[in-house]
């Protein structure tokens, strides 16, 4: 059993990352305005976030630069007319996907940029490309920590692996990343035990990235801090693909670290998130990911289902079973 | 550490209890036509549900009966005419309220009613009229199990003297209730070892009912069950007052025992839950929720913020703190 301090107390390692532009921008196609963004970099540095997450760093040659919002591609120039010098506590960082970013040439030495963490996200059987992507950022002065993607339909002893390779890099953390939704607090505790071994052996910190499909997000996210996970991943009001994430409302109602407000979370949700909802942006746990959670798939299909406006569930069901 | 065990296995104890028109009809006054009800009661039957609740046994003193629909009062006659003689594994249930029951004229003896088991709902500073209503209950031949309700506010050792004088009673389970939806899972764990080790020491069983406030119905449900609680409440969709409560459809996709079945949920969810949904009946998780949740309150001013269609969070968190 968990010691009650947990509940009562705080961790000065607590660090809470708001991923509201770079997961949530999966729904919009990042299509954000420019008064979102620049009031949600206000309110979180009101609210203690930790990090922001600005976008992705994607590659231009892989993607479209008129079919996506700025933030896919979070150009210096572009965080830098919102966080300016970014003088204060919060520190600001970008996803790097291996395989999807041209990261020699697009990110620049840490000294001419605004960022100050690569987050790098790769699968299990990208492990070496992450390890060069993370050693390439280290060395132009970033801070860096690596998320391994949808290890639910990993082998446990390749993850142990990965940990192994990752842990003689300079990354400072290791995510634990339930893309599918599918794991449950219970599996929670043993991945994250798996995670902190590894993380203790090499000096290295662990963190979280949960996805709501069985309305668990949140439950594995404050299951993980009680394990001794630090990094938290967070969105406005859950706001990322598919069933979205864990509430940052939810996560900073929960931890007692005195630096975090609720308050102007709550203002933000009301002013900028609701009012997008209103306007039909869509996300959030839904029945049909349930389904892809449950049966540890991947979300698209419950994706498309939702975007076309179908409700035939138990045909859906059908399909998702299907797909083995 | 719980086993893993828990997750891959079964215990042929648990009993999942579906509240749907009870929880569920405090959000429609229940109003649930006679299709919806003959067509959950079959579906229960087909999911494998161990019990089906009807309603409240409420007073018609207390209560105008123009004002609500019959699962309000759920007279044997009506429950007769859903379930004929209930020549099936599922047992029957309905929720008696201390002080909102007229139980000794109202609740007729086992053997001339369809109704298998009496679950007495009380707060903790009524445990003497539960212990005469469950007493009332078994002497008539039913079954009974109890639920204290909004123990989040109750003292510990209050609660552990309320479990000591029902174990003197016939009941044969003790429900642990999240009323607000203010406890997390590491709290849960706690609480269900105080009510098992009383549930030992008289030879009970152990229940949950949650809420959804916090997202964590499911989640707590799920942390019960792993410590040993074995009668789980769950409606459709998570209809019930307020936030709702744990998804059955959740429960039963965790569940591993052989006899539950997920499809038949599924088609009762697509074809009643939500066009009901699309017709305006309203519940479930919102900020506004959290907020309770949070704070450990009644959820009744979040419920009015819902019904009124307000949109101003900001305000709403400031009227709940000043309810202190």
């Amino acid at each position: 059993m968990k010691e009650l301090k947990n509940l009562m107390g705080w961790r000065p390692d607590i660090k809470v990352v708001d991923c509201t532009l770079r997961d949530g921008g999966l729904v919009n196609d990042f299509f954000f305005t420019d008064e979102f963004v620049k009031q949600l970099y206000i309110t979180n540095i009101k609210a203690g976030v930790d990090y922001m997450e600005m976008g992705y760093k994607a590659s231009r040659e892989l993607f479209d630069e008129s079919k996506f919002g700025k933030w896919k591609f979070s150009d210096d120039e572009d965080i830098k007319a919102v966080v300016g010098d970014n003088d204060t506590e919060m520190k600001i960082s970008v996803m790097a996907d291996v395989g999807r970013c041209d990261y020699k040439n697009d990110i620049y030495k840490k000294n001419e940029s605004p960022v100050d963490l690569i987050r790098v996200a790769t699968y299990i059987n990208t492990i070496p490309q992450a390890v060069d992507m993370i050693e390439d950022a280290a060395d132009k002065g970033y801070e860096t920590t690596v998320n391994i993607m949808a290890i639910s339909q990993a082998q446990e002893t390749d993850v142990a692996v990965a940990l192994d390779m990752l842990g003689q890099t300079p990354v400072q953390c290791f995510y634990i990343v339930d893309s599918y939704g599918s794991i449950y607090p219970e599996q929670m505790t043993r991945i994250a035990d798996l995670y902190l071994n590894a993380a203790e052996k090499y000096g290295k910190k662990v963190g979280i990235h949960a996805h709501n499909n069985q309305q668990l997000a949140f439950a594995n996210t404050i299951e993980a801090v009680g394990c001794g996970v630090d990094y938290l991943d967070a969105t406005y009001s859950g706001m990322g693909r598919g069933a979205g994430n864990c509430y940052i409302e939810s996560l900073i109602g929960f931890l007692h670290n005195p630096k975090y407000n609720l308050y102007p979370v709550i203002k933000f949700v009301e002013k900028y998130i609701n009012p997008m909802r209103e306007q039909g942006v869509k996300w959030g746990y839904d029945m049909q990911y349930l389904f892809t959670g449950l049966l540890n798939r991947h979300p698209k299909v419950a994706i498309d289902y939702t975007k076309s406006g179908r409700k035939d569930l138990t045909e859906l069901y059908n399909e998702v079973i299907l797909l083995d």
